[in-house]
């Protein structure tokens, strides 16, 4: 029923907005690149029957009601990318909803629940350090604190708004109610799929990501006339801190925890650095593990700078809890893939995902589509054309028969 | 006969061109900032009674001929900084050399060796990683594959000189002979006479630095998805080999090496780096010392990147041998200070200056001036009114006493 020559050039097309010397792309949030991004797929959703709109914090939604008067099921993921990212994180569970919403348009299917596919604003946070804008605003939990959060420009998410007609005093309108559940395709972005040679999988839960930011103040002096002992040099400091959050990490089977970002002033050959900023993003889908190993850290740190006499601080960016996927969506998945004789394989996700952020509000399912050998995040992100065809195939099954339930 | 009052004033109005939000100064080589500065400091050398002219590469040329056909004497220093430097390093010996030249003029006073003084292009390196493009030039050592050295908006030495009117296949025309000996005078850049209480000291001789980058290739990959065993993280083998450089420099009485710039691609909060760009900048008096110091960095580093499948290349941005300077500038300028009632203090000098590159052409000779807590390459280096007069008194009796030798 799928057509998935249709799903494979839409994914084609998209890429090809925010491309990159490297054949990766770049989208960040509330950028031209962005912007074009979504009135492509907007293009999209109203081939597929579906009325589309943007919310107040600029979500792309593409709507389509129901035989009957009942909440309505999410289909969803997002279309921005980390910098010089892939084409298939986020766009694929876009353009694989839309498939399936205009596959049943196509069959002339009508479904008794109303269905709304979401691009959601600003999965990656690559732009302002602060990820899931789109998903936190439609589960109401995006303050207006958030709004202060800025780029390296110093822009903020708040000038973002107001640069592309939103109003920040009135982002609490994208909450929705009367949900019946949220169902998210996302490639893997690991191997578990690929070790299992199974196309697509079901996801037990997502491992929360926490993200710190450090930033580190010594003394900026001449490289050559300082001698070593009379150094308050914090990149040393940051260099012995960051070696160590790799070995704390490996004490525990499941956490990970990542420098993505490093930046130093006054950058000079010749000079000791004055002062240096990094981020740390820490997981696991133990919310307890997380935070032992989130105070190993900064006990390490403590310890660290008193020694050296820098001065440290420390900035929670996110926080964002575990969540266990619903049962009821799980066994539904996996009565779709048995159905269509594919390996039943189960997994976490480490990596977060838009569901997350209605834990809360109401049942969040994901179906994970193999990658190759696992890369994402990176121009090199690769998920094979049946692959495709198996996950929007699985997708359609299990929203026909969620939509009876 | 030194007007410290118009040296002061100098001081201050040079340190206004690429003044910084911090009190400081950018000026780096080749732009908007150190062209004005470069007129500026020529209308000074125009008042000091010198004929003044921009040589092949762009240094500032103030010259006075002597009352004899004789070898000519060379002060100089340099007037472009760090980012967000001081207003007393390179400025200072440049202007003192002016002021002791306007000293001499108001006295008229004519010595019997012409007299050049230089503000040399480039020493800091700043720009392009690469310094004392000047002085190198001046010594007929300037080749034309360091002109292809690029800033990091991919902007050569050889276009900078496009852009600015000279003809980077005529470089070899800035070299000068038929020279006596090159006096500077530069701040200290450290702590020893302030430790003394002297205001000026003698130059024994100056550390040589070596500058290499490194740059780690390892994959870039998504932060949450990829377990911590499977990675090839380049920050943390990084991290690894800069807290070990700080251990292996710290084995060695005066060797000082440091990391002043750190870069990485992609730079997303979530993404595993790809790849980590660092310089080193190496010194010691002793070059075997430095060079002992750079093989055990070098040994490490293979053994840290072979171990993490890190792939490795580095490459030397500038090697400079240490220089002795000459016995008898460093007497003659001992009888100044002598002569003066000021402490005789010697040392030597842990930075790098433009008298380096004279080491193989002709007598160099250095007269260093106090600083402040020895701080510099920052906007809080300072010295003392009283001090710049004592630096450049013994300046204006050590050029003096020279050219009757």
């Amino acid at each position: 029923m799928i057509n998935v020559e249709r799903l494979w050039s839409r994914i084609e097309e998209l890429s090809g907005i925010g491309k990159t010397a490297d054949n990766g792309v770049t989208r960040f949030s509330y950028t031209r690149e962005e912007y074009e991004a979504n009135e492509l797929v907007k293009r999209y959703m109203q081939q597929a029957g579906l009325e589309v709109y943007y919310d107040a914090v600029g979500n792309l939604i593409g709507s389509k009601s129901g035989n009957k008067d009942l909440p309505t099921i999410l289909l969803g993921s997002h279309i921005d990318t980390v910098p010089n990212g892939g084409k298939f994180d986020g766009s694929l569970g876009v353009l694989t909803a839309i498939e399936v919403m205009e596959s049943l348009q196509d069959q002339q299917i009508l479904l008794d629940h109303p269905v709304k596919v979401i691009a959601f604003k600003d999965e990656e946070g690559s732009r302002f350090g602060f990820g899931m804008i789109g998903s936190l605003a439609v589960a109401g939990n995006l303050n207006s604190k958030a709004l202060e959060r800025k780029d390296k420009d110093g822009f903020s998410i708040r000038d973002a708004l107001i640069e592309y007609g939103y109003d920040p005093e009135n982002i609490q309108v994208a909450q929705m109610t009367d949900v019946k559940m949220y169902l998210e395709l996302h490639i893997e972005q690991g191997k578990v799929l690929e070790n299992n040679e199974a196309p697509v999988g079901i996801v037990t839960g997502i491992a929360g990501p926490l993200w710190l930011k450090f930033k580190l103040t010594g003394e900026a002096e001449h490289a050559g006339a300082t001698p070593m002992g009379q150094r308050k040099d914090p990149l040393v400091a940051a260099s012995l801190i960051i070696a160590e959050i790799e070995k704390l990490a490996n004490q525990y089977e499941d956490a990970v925890a990542t420098v993505g970002t490093l930046s130093l002033t006054p950058g000079g050959v010749n000079v000791i650095p004055g002062s240096v900023e990094f981020t740390i993003d820490l997981r696991d889908i133990s919310e307890q593990v997380r935070g032992r190993l989130e105070k190993e850290i900064r006990d390490f740190a403590t310890t660290i700078v008193s020694e050296r006499k820098i001065d440290l601080t420390i900035e929670e960016l996110q926080r964002v809890a575990p969540v266990i996927c619903s049962q009821q969506i799980q066994e539904t998945i996996q009565q779709s893939i048995s159905e269509l004789d594919y390996p039943v394989v189960s997994l976490p996700s480490g990596a977060g995902h838009d569901a997350m952020q209605f834990k809360d509000a109401f049942p969040v399912g994901m179906i994970f589509v193999r990658s190759k050998d696992g890369i994402s995040h990176n121009p090199k992100e690769f998920t094979a054309k049946e692959d495709v065809k198996a996950g929007a195939e699985v997708m359609l099954r299990t929203l026909i028969h969620l939509d009876k339930s």
